[in-house]
């Protein structure tokens, strides 16, 4: 294995999954649903393949995505971009967060991440051959420590990755933590590289793209899927809307990693991106009960929980139960409470700063999370 | 953009696409069949999409896919490899071939490619950091110059990328050359990297897989995908069989770059490589008329032809007709004749050594294959 890969392991979220199997333990880990997506988006989906829509998409996107992709941004932040040369549509969204990565940071650039952070942000950095500088959020509130991450800025920083909601917090960057960092990159000329693919799953206050911020659009890639939003995680379909001097980058990395995403799910992908505002809504209402019932049932069940105000997601405290850590922690849920949680060390450069911090996921259906918390009330 | 990626233009396939869609002409550029894949493959992803096959898949692979990929493999080559350690799923592959560069090839480290290469194998090697060395195959018969390749290969070489039958010249490695570079490989310990997406469309003899010789499969990374040989090219599934030493690095890679590929196709892909024998036979008298047709209309138009013994590209000497160039010749081909060939200079190292030759696919029905030749003969 190259050196640039040599520190990481199997994903987590592999490994928690297949444990869940192995142990036939109820898998609030990985954060896909075990819902179905809806039936007008597999039905497109249906109809692009009957349609013969099975050879190679243009690279960047069908015109018709890019197109659908750029009004749901228009309609979500108000900005106006162009569907041919600032949208580039990707293998999921983590294809765009290597497109970016590889496509926009040399080595030796400085990269400040949040820790917390999902994995492949470390990883895809890791192949640019960036410096990864990172920011630690802390419970309670993972409010950013803005004084740190203004000393952390230097010369040679060239982006700082944002990720709102938080995965795994459930944190929203507030309107103000935004400004703040807004002024500090326009100031040191640095590019923010922000996934939003829980967007839609804002519960307390309103999702706000950093893309939107004044003076902020020219020096931001956003990044977004179809997955979360439409449960339907399996469909790989993933977005980067950026600058054309940007986009360019990040389409130059796409070129040589897939070079193109799958034709039929772009079709569908289409159709479903013009969805009526009352799918938001509905998606919404269903997730606020299934988070009602997972908070609750955590709290029951002895964790503090902290506040989550965005993602499928909720981290605890599991200290009260008196394991030394979060890997020993998540190894005793499953082997002797039958549920699968995913461990939050491995998302920080210092493992240390995660071992009391495990994470739920509630997007499962309501029996699931009622069988998952009935199991933790009696059990831990 | 990244210097890594300075250097590459949008790519040439899908430059020329789009011209042929700006001036109407007929595209015998990028390698995408203008007919549709089998109904019972299409039936496959429609009934998995139904079934709910709609969430992440495994990120290295559905059990059901690896299993039939490592079942053609055996079919194919005679060895048997484990589907949970040896084989990965990726997205097309070309994903394949950007995790295995840059999973296993450090900056620094050589990799030898034979020129006229598949633009990704430049691109990605260069997101690894790595030396590229670059060995031309010299038409009329494109074989392999063994003493050049010999005096290549230093203490600091680590791979050489294969690709046979090889785009874009048609040209299959024979056992003799497979064999020699085995040796050569062993001896100096070398790993193989082989692309193998036409290895169903050989018309002159057998496709051998590099990792079937004596002592090879335990440095040989294999790649190939559905695509080509099921006619959708849209879907993307592609996958690599190595060793289980170099699958790790290979599936680091691929975890951060797509963590997983499309469900339901893959579902789809593990009944496509059921296929019976007959399919295959088919495919082959399919291509082996749509070739006649192209070649003999080639050659009647004036073009040199090279023999093409395997994939769906032919290449030919266009100078009979004065332009100063490819590229040249490519653009006059599509503003005054109507027909979209791939100029070749774009996959050497040194352009110069391509310029007299451009690219042809038959991939197209017979009727296209037969109009565009028809304008050839009557315009050049
Ligand atoms: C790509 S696997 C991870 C799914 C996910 O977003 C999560 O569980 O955090
Ligand atoms: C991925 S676009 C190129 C398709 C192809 O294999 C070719 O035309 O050479």
């Amino acid at each position: 294995v190259a050196k640039r890969l040599e520190k990481f392991k199997t994903t987590i979220f592999t490994q928690m999954s297949m444990l869940a199997i192995k142990h036939g333990a109820i898998n609030l880990g990985q954060g896909f649903p075990n819902f179905d997506g809806p039936e007008f988006v597999k039905e497109a989906a249906i109809q692009a393949i009957r349609d013969g829509k099975n050879q190679y998409a243009r690279g960047y996107g069908i015109p018709d995505l890019n197109s659908a992709i750029a009004a749901r941004f228009k309609k979500d932040t108000g900005l106006v971009v162009d569907p041919e040369t600032e949208v580039t549509v990707t293998s999921g969204c983590t294809e765009a967060i290597a497109a970016t990565m590889l496509g926009l940071i040399n080595p030796g650039d400085e990269v400040i991440l949040f820790a917390p952070f999902y994995d492949s942000y470390e990883a895809t950095l890791s192949m640019a051959g960036a410096d990864i500088k990172s920011i630690t959020l802390r419970p309670p509130d993972f409010a950013v420590p803005m004084k740190e991450l203004r000393s952390a800025i230097s010369k040679k920083t060239r982006a700082i990755l944002i990720n709102t909601p938080h995965n795994p917090t459930g944190k929203m960057f507030t309107r103000e933590e935004l400004h703040e960092i807004a002024s500090l990159c326009i100031e040191n000329d640095v590019l923010v590289f922000t996934d939003e693919v829980y967007d839609k799953l804002a519960f307390e206050m309103d999702h706000i793209s950093m893309a939107s911020l004044p003076g902020m659009y020219d020096r931001t890639v956003t990044m977004n899927s179809l997955g979360k939003t439409f449960s339907l995680t399996g469909w790989k379909i993933g977005w980067a809307i950026a600058p054309p001097h940007l986009t360019w980058g990040v389409r130059q990395a796409h070129s040589f990693l897939t070079f193109a995403t799958s034709t039929h799910a772009q079709w569908a992908a289409a159709v479903a991106l013009r969805a009526p505002d009352s799918y938001y809504v509905e998606l919404k209402r269903d997730y606020t009960a299934k988070k009602q019932i997972l908070v609750e049932g955590l709290k029951e069940a002895g964790f503090k929980v902290f506040p989550s105000s965005g993602t499928y997601f909720v981290v605890v405290d599991h200290t009260p139960f008196g394991l030394e850590n979060d890997i020993a922690f998540c190894e005793f849920l499953i082997k002797e409470v039958g549920v699968v949680a995913i461990p939050t060390s491995v998302f920080y450069l210092n493992p240390e700063e995660g071992k009391n911090i495990v994470r739920f996921t509630f997007c499962k259906d309501e029996g699931t999370l009622r069988s998952a918390v009935e199991r933790m009330k009696q059990k831990l």
